[in-house]
């Protein structure tokens, strides 16, 4: 297919392979090369047919690729590689350390239009589908709240929390939303909800032999930040009910506006996902925001862009004209 | 408030009155004008503060609104007003006769380019929000199946039909998504559903004296096109129950898109709405796209445009960057 658009990737963990899947399954679209701080020698790769390159190198692909797909991670990589690539390339990222993102997005955005590119920041479902729903919920319906509930699914930063423990070899920690919390909400009532009202947290953790399953038990339900405000269930299980069980990394979550309009009526707008796999969906939505990327630098739009900023149709492969006349 | 959108509203029928309250919702938004095709003095409204105006005037408001509401219907109305108005005014419509819309929007584009305005025909919630989802999950997902579910809410036309029948007095008709079929679509199974499958109808029927219900159900269950590939349940009540117990114009829906990511795990992304009263909502998503209408046109962007055109953050009254900080 000729006129395909180029894609790069950039960091090769979970993100940056499940890029390379969602790239195939668009036909508009061609990975060029993926690009690694590793030794591309060295690396353990499925697909031979894959281009490594170094990441040293990736000024030379400047005229090569249409899009950069950063796949790093918010704490360290994406604050210098944002801006870093957003100069050479159009750029997509997954940016979401939230209370920075006013500061990352004037770096990424100063750069890229100091190089004439766009750069898609904070895709991802949250942030960026479900951004995208909270702020049209408000619109919708000025008058009202907006509730966002994550789960059932798998936190990283929890479950790691309690492989931290003395005497933990292995723990799956899952955000689960509280159903009461959430039909109160899609009836209409506008509660006020504590922390402990949203979510609850389940935590699956393997044992080192001898440990002491009541102690640890005790020091997961009182970890400040973590768990100490949360209702929070331990079940132990054994190392390969872990991995049989427990292996997939599901997530989704809801957002849900509740308003009235000017006649007192209730209305209830809602979105939600179910992800069996959130790195794959991820990645999907971020190949997606891709495709807008370079659209949007073809008609001029240079800069840094978050959903907010991008028309639908960009998003999509197929013409407007096509789009109003199937889907409208 | 300075620098408010100045608003006028073509027709006040059900959408015209609700999008009053709409607009009072919204700070940023005045109200100017109600234009109507009957004889000003003649109309019976609430609120004596309402400027209503014989549409043969709206001309001579042309540098006083910013934004039309066009209220009308979609059979003999819109195809009419739409490229009348839109010549004038930034116009905002929710034209819905789907064969058409191609139509439609070619003889808006071309009145409202010549005029140098911008016309943001087919919103609502379907068309309008609804479209958006189907668009935006396929874009996500693009390996999968897009279903839209409508209710449970009142069908106009439906209720109507009933209506027609010799020996009904009144009627009123709700369209039911099947739960199963729904769930089913959840699970990721993908089902092929037929129109039986994916929709129930629910009949409450008012008989003259005298009429035969056995008779009358019949002439439902068999109607073909409205209910004869159905699964339709009628139940005859008095007036007075119809009066207290079906006055309200709910209705909702859902938009479920059912996808696999490349390494064939099941993505669920789901829209939906559940809606006290349809007019109001259906109000309420105009007047926030005549935002919109009103910031493309003075960003230059004139011409019709639809639901894909639209830059999400031309529909919130708050500054990108707010957005940005708040809702990301």
């Amino acid at each position: 297919m000729n006129n395909q658009i180029r894609i790069g990737i950039v960091g090769y963990g979970n993100l940056g392979r499940e890029a390379v899947q969602a790239i195939k399954q668009r036909a508009d679209m061609k990975l060029i090369a993926i690009f690694t701080r590793r030794s591309p020698d060295s690396m353990q790769v499925e697909d031979e047919t894959l281009n490594i390159v170094h990441i040293s190198e990736a000024e030379a692909y400047k005229d090569h690729i249409d899009v950069m797909i950063l796949c790093g991670g918010s704490a360290t990589d994406l604050p210098e590689q944002g801006p870093f690539f957003a100069h050479m390339f159009n750029t997509v990222d997954s940016y979401d350390t939230h209370a920075k993102i006013p500061e990352y997005f004037s770096s990424v955005d100063e750069a890229a239009k100091n190089g004439g590119k766009t750069s898609v920041i904070s895709v991802g479902w949250d942030p960026g589908l479900f951004s995208l729903n909270r702020m049209l919920g408000e619109a919708m319906l000025p008058k009202g709240e907006t509730y966002t509930f994550w789960g059932e699914g798998v936190s990283q930063g929890h479950s790691d929390a309690i492989r931290r423990i003395k005497g933990v070899k292995d723990a799956i920690q899952y955000t689960v939303p509280i159903a009461e919390a959430m039909e109160k909400v899609r009836r209409g009532e506008l509660p006020t909800l504590s922390t402990r009202e949203k979510h609850l947290r389940e935590c699956y953790v393997v044992l080192e032999k001898e440990a002491d399953p009541v102690e640890i038990e005790r020091q997961i339900k009182t970890m400040p930040n973590y768990f100490a405000d949360y209702e929070t269930t331990v079940t132990f299980i054994s190392e390969s009910e872990l991995k049989t069980k427990h292996a997939k990394m599901k997530h989704g979550g809801f957002v849900i506006r509740s308003g009235k309009t000017g006649d007192n009526s209730n209305q209830i707008f809602e979105f939600s996902l179910k992800l069996d796999s959130n790195p794959a969906f991820t990645s999907s939505v971020l190949v997606t925001y891709a495709r807008a990327a370079y659209y949007l630098n073809k008609a001029g739009d240079i800069g840094a862009k978050t959903v907010y900023d991008i028309a639908p149709k960009y998003l999509s492969d197929r013409p407007v004209e096509d789009l109003r006349r199937d889907l409208l």
